[in-house]
């Protein structure tokens, strides 16, 4: 099943969207965090009538379980280059996220350039590491992203955190599937979390809210992913991402709030 | 009139709140965003009834120009430790801005420490750039903070910007004003836009959106602020900002997304 086809969503009545949190995207569970973002994301594009995320942010308020779920949908405001809506996940009559985002057509936008970055620096595709559906760990999530690790942040997966709070790779969806503005959503939450890099005695950080800038549509191909940790601090902590392409265009930037839970 | 007077909001109604925006505390007409945040999240924190903002985004629909408002506020999901609720300021029956925040006691949290930075490095207050209102610029609102600007990167005040998309300095609330965490989302979003250090002909940045993570309470005493720019892309650009407290506590992580229009 593509990342297409387990997000879909239809149009019920007005600002109401039925879609399936489908089996197999979870994380011990629970759907991870971005394929949920997803589902929202395609609905209000559908309820503003605009093609592309601009910057969209979820709270997470439960977690997501496999099972039929639907989009409460409303747009605050129509403006002539970006609109804003609001949408609201809930299964089974409880709200799972909240998420309050603008919409617009990237191919229409432009300006001047200032960048002062660059991709990250990753060993060549077939020398990263493959993270494939394991028990208990890859989760089973893993399998829906193909995703290559770096060598230098996956020795966590044999008990050898590298003790930097990163996680970098390559990314592309598998079996073909093109990659668009809404799969850089899913994306922006698909590596393993930093901490896992780190020796601070933590196993889970639950997601409290997740904000994902899309700068452009992604040219077809690979995509370079970082995230970093730098404040672990009063029980959370952020995750930064930075995803490019293969064209070498920044397209998006993401920061995440996450919560370490107390020993 | 200080920050709390000026963002004063009281409940009339079930989910319905009432402010103003006051005289002053504008950017060319226009009130400050940090500013028309704290007075939704006001509303939002008596909405909840969890005393601070943890993660709080807005989405800027139109300017905020004096007088009466109201605030819709509705509480989403009221969890053991956080709340998550939305709001919209309304003037005259528009909508001005819409906010997605999750609230609780942030004295009541903690959890492991991990801390890969520092706070920014500036030249001691006295010998800093205070911005007082001029003609036409610095604008109002730089009445209504106590802001002292590392002189590296106030020269674009006489015409010399560094060159460097960087804004750092000391700030505080005027009169002794205690800073409290819904200060901290007025602080966030009061500094000159990063991008007047810049050499692109971009005069004007609009906020699309803005996201303020309050990690502490603030310790008294002068704050030292930085905001950044690293990618002027496609028509937006991000300011990253940090803001650290008297006792050398990371107090916020703030991302905004502006825009910048095409010449």
């Amino acid at each position: 099943m593509t990342f297409a086809e387990a997000s879909e969503v239809r149009r019920t009545g007005a600002g109401t969207w039925m879609g399936r949190v489908a089996e197999g995207w979870d994380i011990a569970g629970n759907a991870n965090g971005g394929y949920l973002l997803g589902i929202v994301a395609r609905a209000l594009t559908g309820e503003t009538e605009r093609p592309d995320p601009v910057s969209v942010t979820a709270h997470y308020l439960a977690p997501g379980k496999p099972g039929p779920v639907q989009v409460e949908a409303e747009v605050v405001r129509a403006g002539k280059r970006f609109s804003t809506a609001r949408g609201l996940l809930v299964a089974e009559g409880r709200p799972v996220l909240a998420v309050l985002g603008s919409f617009a057509d990237l191919t229409q936008l432009g300006g001047p350039a200032h960048v002062d970055g660059a991709p990250p620096t990753l060993p060549p595709v077939e020398q990263c590491v493959r993270a494939e559906p394991g028990d208990p760990m890859p989760p089973p999530f893993s399998g829906r992203v193909d995703l290559r690790m770096d060598p230098a942040d996956a020795g966590f997966y044999e008990g050898r955190p590298s003790g930097r709070l990163r996680m970098g790779g390559w990314l592309r969806l598998p079996d073909d599937e093109p990659m668009d503005t809404l799969g850089l959503l899913l994306a922006a939450d698909s590596f393993p979390p930093t901490i896992f890099n780190g020796t601070l005695p933590v196993a889970w950080t639950p997601t409290l809210e997740l904000t994902v800038h899309v700068r452009r549509r992604p040219a077809p191909g690979w995509l370079r992913c970082v995230t970093t940790t730098r404040f672990v601090t009063n029980g959370f902590l952020e995750v930064d991402g930075e995803i490019w392409d293969a064209s070498d265009q920044l397209v998006v930037q993401s920061r995440q709030l996450a919560l370490v839970p107390r020993g």
